[in-house]
């Protein structure tokens, strides 16, 4: 359930064969939306696609005009498989070209006679493009209207997106409650609907877990209206204790 | 780049608000697609999509046109957020009730007087549905069509896919080899891209890494055929002797 529709929006497309096939488990995703959640922006859909440029030229285009930033991760290396670069200047219909500043960033950044094609490479982007620093690695990402393209490799990404905070302009921030309480869902469903039922700019997810040998769920609340968070945590609260269930945690 | 196209494809939809937040680092994908693998189905999209009714409609009903195979993880538990159902129900057009073997099955499996609305909430399901059965806690998934319907509990979903076995036809099963090397992608580009073009039946990912202090990166092919696959390897394996970098791990 969202009652948050009218907030600034986002979609992550994570490109590469290496998620899809379950060789390689991702840490960008979750790693941008709390990002971008601090910044007032909710990450409203997730894609996993394969490193092929039609697949990469169609996402692209049907995502770009239905959220207000789209951010890409992986497929700007040097290798045959990193097509993504090529790819976003295709779906813009941009000359895909060396950016002159990108390429001046790698060729300091590697030593005399270390610049190879393979490197030159990672400097050619869709013409336009404006950068997205990398102070870790050299290679820029880049960012054509409201796509943003960012490495894959994690660390890497981490010490991008720094750089990126002023650029992207979020809504109020989302605010969010937990509690965790040793119960089963099914025993706390009838409630936590009527609650649900009088916050409608709270969202309400209920997610039954297994920890340590112990079942309980996490009842968490997001919303960007404090108060209205507040006073709906209180309701779950009395439900709860009126049940004689057990808080586990609160968060 | 892909060259196993014609080969049999899935889309794997998690619905929940909890991944998109990043409060919960998703399990099922990477489960899912690695057993699909090895039934010789290729997963070639993920997408984590919000609990809202008319996203999850209109993502199915794009997506089962597209995919031999659709799996959707998630909101088929008995809390007002859980829509799965139901929204499943409205893609298909079809009446959205309590399905008789899987009311009898909550039944059965609750103790007298335990089976509240809650858990018969668990029993509603799209007019037709056929079930997927719940070795671990008597709440069956069920399918429509091509669309697979699973929980979102990791644990829960491992013990049911055995179930599903026979239902999936597959095609042939993808063979994977990797070579990880101590070297940067830079200086294997060039080769690597040859090899690629040498084999048209094998999808050549390279993936650069940070492990423990080390860098390096792993070659991963992968194919239906197993003499091209070893073929390949063998020509990559060439000019990684001669250009004398170091094989940290085969496998």
């Amino acid at each position: 359930m969202n009652k948050n529709n009218k907030k600034v929006n986002a979609i992550i497309i994570l490109i590469g064969n290496e998620i899809l096939s379950g060789r390689t488990q991702d840490a960008n995703a979750t790693f941008l939306s709390k990002w971008l959640n601090e910044l007032g922006v909710r990450v409203e859909e997730v894609r996993v696609i394969l490193d092929e440029q039609k697949v990469i030229v169609n996402c692209i285009n049907e995502v770009r005009k239905k959220f207000k930033y789209v951010f890409t991760t992986g497929g700007i290396g040097p290798t045959h498989d990193d097509i993504t670069s090529q790819s976003i200047a295709k779906a813009f219909n941009l000359s895909y070209s060396y950016h002159k500043e990108a390429y001046k960033i790698l060729e300091k950044y590697y030593k005399p006679g270390k610049f190879n094609d393979g490197r030159k490479k990672m400097a050619k982007m869709p013409d336009k493009a404006s950068l997205i620093y990398n102070p870790s690695s050299g290679a820029p990402g880049f960012i054509i209207e409201n796509v943003y393209c960012l490495p894959g490799v994690p660390s890497i990404l981490k010490s991008m997106v720094g750089g990126l905070e002023n650029k992207i302009k979020g809504g109020k921030k989302i605010l969010s409650e937990t509690i965790s309480v040793s119960t089963v869902e099914s025993e706390i469903a009838k409630p936590l609907e009527d609650v649900q039922n009088n916050f409608s700019n709270v969202e309400i997810g209920s997610y039954p877990f297994f920890r340590s040998g112990k079942i309980g769920v996490s009842i968490v609340m997001r919303s960007t209206e404090k108060n209205q968070l507040k006073d709906c945590a209180k309701q779950i609260q009395n439900f709860i204790q009126q049940k004689k269930i057990q808080i586990i945690e609160r968060e």
